[in-house]
């Protein structure tokens, strides 16, 4: 398997090591041998038909803070240029999110599909931006699209619910889907005022570069937009989504709630609307957990109500998720 | 898919009615259409080679207490000679879990593998005791042995596993696998004694009819062997499982922990050892569910420790498990 790798940043970086560690066992237990034949970044790239020394790629990429270092003397060319001209099975897009026109993640995405290529996104801007179409894009070009890095981190959220509740209706499902706004509202039920505990979540490191994708909602909305469509079948991208975000929040308003044994929330929920909203919720209510965790409830016809919690980010999680994407795509492929 | 029900109490009495309202959906959406063609109930039984009126089924349990009402001109034959006369395809066992010999259920299921049937069991009791050898049996007559209801009632804990957590080691797990006596457990936090938390639980039904089975953790314990061998690939039976029930916790011990910022769950744990006993777990952890809820934490390698929380039990939930099975019987079987 010929994969393609865009960004190489602490997700991609965690999963060459991955990769790395378990080259004979995903071999003998799954018949897999996955190879990296070209990766970019933003200061250049890296290819080697015959596969990247993965070991050395992560040394480079620690050392001189680009793939370009891997090996100097080759031309540099660009993403779209590799996917064009390298023979590859995956791409695997890990750029950062956007969600204004979600590139470079989006071009790079729709050029492999055209050209054949099947597709693992843990990049979710061009899914919130464009779900049904990019599906559709799939389907014509009868390639595989698969995201499931994209909500819950190494959480199989998306999995479990399109697949270990199959013969089930999901009816409708509410989520912290955002960990970082978790660990602020925690850290305000505490007793830290908004401004301080939204620094400390930022000298931990857990606030995205736009601080907005956090505080507005935007990274919950666009990991709500993926679930509607996935799970529910609906045609929505992120504009469908109510957002309301988190910068207004007091401390009195975490106090009152307390009062009534409640936790404020910031809750993405796929009812009659789609709403991203900080709302009240009880506290022994499975769905309320504490820190930097995500959690997410499906009300299901038969089954009652279900809720996984888990770790949403980090990369070694993330890149887990693009391991089982991998031999999903591997076991279908076998398929036919 | 033509099917034998060997029990017809609440778990079946579901199971026939949501695949009556589901007849068309089932068939539109996966091409399904089960049969039930023979039943029996400890009183009597009833069969019909094209198919049992599902509807009348329920209707003359409830009114006579067993189904030999269905029609009283057929001959009484015993649920083996029903399972060795009857043309079927798969063997819905669903008949009270005993772990002394688990019959009459281990006879069922053993001769309707040996006369080719698939088989789901509901059914525990055969599970615990010789969940390796029937594995065998099942490979041996090359049918599929499935039993998703026995772990979480209608949620998906041993699919969630094995299947959404593809690719990853699962490294331990403990969970609250008996609904009774987490609900026992959490009203004696609230302040109730042991012996009236006990009758409360009695007077809402929740207490299995040998109340051993909750109270000594044989329930727990079986569930226990069913997660150890399913997903950790142990070969194991009840009697490898150490089991401390919480028939001698006080409320000492309930108010102990409790000013810990801890609750005393009874928990199944396989780690270095399979044990189901009465443990102390913090408040904040996901696994503290409070009533009758069921949860799980599995612990693996890259993808951190993840719990899904669920109701354990209940009828309908515990039918729509047994159709999950039913479909992905199907889908095995058109594999071929």
């Amino acid at each position: 398997m010929r994969i393609i790798l865009c960004g190489f940043g602490v997700v991609a970086q965690s999963l060459a090591k991955l990769l790395e560690s378990r080259t004979s066992d995903l071999y003998s237990k799954y018949g897999m041998k996955p190879r990296i034949v070209g990766v970019f970044d933003s200061k250049g790239c890296a290819y080697d038909n015959s596969g990247l020394d993965l070991k050395k790629l992560v040394n480079v990429k620690k050392e001189f803070g680009s793939v370009r270092a891997y090996d100097k003397s080759q031309k540099i060319i660009s993403g779209l240029d590799m996917i064009h001209n390298l023979d590859a099975d995956v791409l695997i897009e890990t750029t950062a999110s956007n969600y204004k026109d979600a590139e470079p993640g989006m071009s790079h995405i729709i050029t492999a599909m055209k050209k054949g290529l099947h597709v693992i996104s843990v990049n979710k801007g061009p899914l919130a931006l464009a779900f049904p179409s990019l599906m559709e894009l799939a389907t014509y070009n009868q390639v595989l699209l698969r995201f499931s890095g994209t909500v819950g981190g190494g959480t199989p959220i998306l999995d479990y619910a399109k697949n270990s509740l199959r013969g089930e209706r999901i009816i409708s499902f509410q989520g912290i889907l955002n960990g970082t706004t978790n660990y602020i509202l925690t850290n305000m039920a505490k007793g830290l005022s908004f401004n301080d505990a939204l620094s400390d979540a930022k000298n931990k490191g857990y606030v995205e570069a736009d601080e907005s994708l956090d505080l507005d909602g935007l990274d919950a909305a666009a990991k709500l937009v993926i679930l509607a469509n996935w799970i529910m079948g609906l045609k929505v991208t992120m504009k469908d989504i109510e957002k309301i975000g988190i910068r207004k929040l007091t401390s009195k308003d975490i106090d009152d709630a307390a009062k009534k044994s409640c936790s404020v929330k910031l809750i993405a929920s796929c009812n009659d609307k789609l709403v991203v909203s900080p709302i009240e919720i009880k506290n022994d209510d499975p769905l309320c957990v504490d820190g930097t965790l995500n959690a997410i409830s499906f009300t299901s016809e038969h089954s009652g109500t279900q809720t996984i919690i888990g770790r949403g980010a980090g990369g070694i999680e993330t890149a887990s998720s693009i391991l089982r994407d991998l031999l999903d795509i591997r076991k279908e492929i076998s398929k036919t």
